[in-house]
């Protein structure tokens, strides 16, 4: 177990405690190498940089791990790693995170984290992405070392397809508070926003972005929030066809379209 | 048809071509009102900004058009109409584009003009996101305003459900050569990149990143790069739950999991 080669990434930053604490536990299954993101790029969803260019530099280099950081995008470190860093070697495994803060239910398409995870996935090894429900910069991270080693020994020893991507999110509070490990489906639910309004020294307007999730099926129990509001583990399998099949055949009524 | 409200989007910056070419359009339906970025957001997916403060200037505002630009992501531009310009009003339609460029097959997860569609749909109105294929900044879209024209009405007059998210993309070329819609899938692919490094006149390495699409499935006729391939415009309808149901079942088996 101690050969595999683990690729790691995140949205909070290479210097982030929770990126800190997935690479204690990745090391002991082998090489690691990361490729972060020099500064905060939290709601980056799966954004690539197209018009300017990406700087890469390394941070430090011992003890079988290689820690680089880009001034991209969650998803350029993915690549940066693929087709520039790793380009000839064999990845085992993806990571990303672990995130301050849940990537569950609809967070899942604005976080950087999982965009990471996602992108990951497409180049042939499984990809997890780790979130941990406590936003605090000193945030406990022991219950969660100790389900990202189950899951990623799980992962790497299991018969997975190659394209799995994970969203994994683990409750806040020690680990003997936590009940175990559910997979679920990602739940329905919106935010529901409001900017906050500003003045700058100059009488300019400028807002913050606010908001507060709803849950439209609290009751629900195969989604990830009523997981981890039960204290659980969510892990919820990802996939990008992003076509509402539901909505095809009423679709060619209305548009009048072919077949 | 003339008392429409209806707001309008893009990724690639309030003053670009695509988006003078649907706001025509869109006017003959009645009342526009335009938020759009100021810069090139291309690749911006569903990003949107935490760790900075927007700013919103009015540009225009004449013959019932009205026309702000705004600092942030597209996604942060549709969260500022419904959250802040129009919070009292009710929008008939969210329309994103016209992009220069395909947002076909994968790449509508990358994709900032669709980015805004989806989240134009979180709002309970529906949402459509045109895209042409091509990418000259004088690009022909005489086809593109007849096939948005003909989709808009068929939308805003449908029985169609509040939350129907549309991605549409218009092949290049004359209206005479384009065959008709199609109600499609989104295509299975890939991109196979490649980062081209340089050195800055320090010495030091930057890096573009390049890339060619592969079509993993061209002879399948029901997919969007198949229609597009022959000449039709394009129309997937698109939902937001990733959750990979076909996994589940052999998951809760590897991670020894609950339920």
């Amino acid at each position: 177990m101690k050969n595999r080669l683990i690729f790691i990434t995140n949205d909070d930053g290479f210097g982030a405690l929770g990126i800190e604490k997935v690479i204690e536990v990745a090391k002991e299954f082998g090489r690691v190498v990361v490729i972060a993101p020099e500064t905060m790029q939290s709601g980056q969803s799966h954004a690539i940089t197209m018009y300017s260019p990406l700087s890469l530099r390394v941070v430090s280099k011992c003890d079988n791990v290689e820690i680089y950081a880009c001034n991209g995008t969650p998803v350029d470190c993915v690549k940066m790693a693929f087709d520039h860093v790793l380009v000839d070697e064999k990845v085992d495994l993806v990571i990303s995170g672990i995130n301050h803060g849940s990537n569950s239910a609809i967070n899942v398409l604005y976080s950087g984290t999982m965009g990471a995870a996602i992108e990951g996935s497409f180049y042939g090894c499984p990809a997890i992405g780790f979130s941990l429900l406590d936003h605090d910069l000193d945030a406990d991270f022991s219950a969660s070392q100790h389900y990202c080693r189950e899951i990623i020994a799980s992962v790497i020893d299991g018969d997975v397809s190659s394209s799995l991507c994970l969203n994994v999110n683990i409750p806040k509070g020690e680990l003997e508070t936590i009940k175990g490990i559910k997979v679920c489906r990602q739940c329905k639910g919106f935010w529901k926003e409001r900017f906050v309004c500003r003045k700058d020294p100059r009488g300019a307007d400028y807002f913050w972005l606010t908001g507060e999730f709803f849950n439209e099926e609290p009751l629900a129990e195969d989604t990830d929030n009523w997981a981890l509001y039960h204290n659980y583990v969510s892990v919820v399998p990802i996939q990008v066809d992003l076509t509402d099949y539901s909505k095809m055949s009423s679709l060619q009524n209305i548009l009048n379209s072919d077949i």
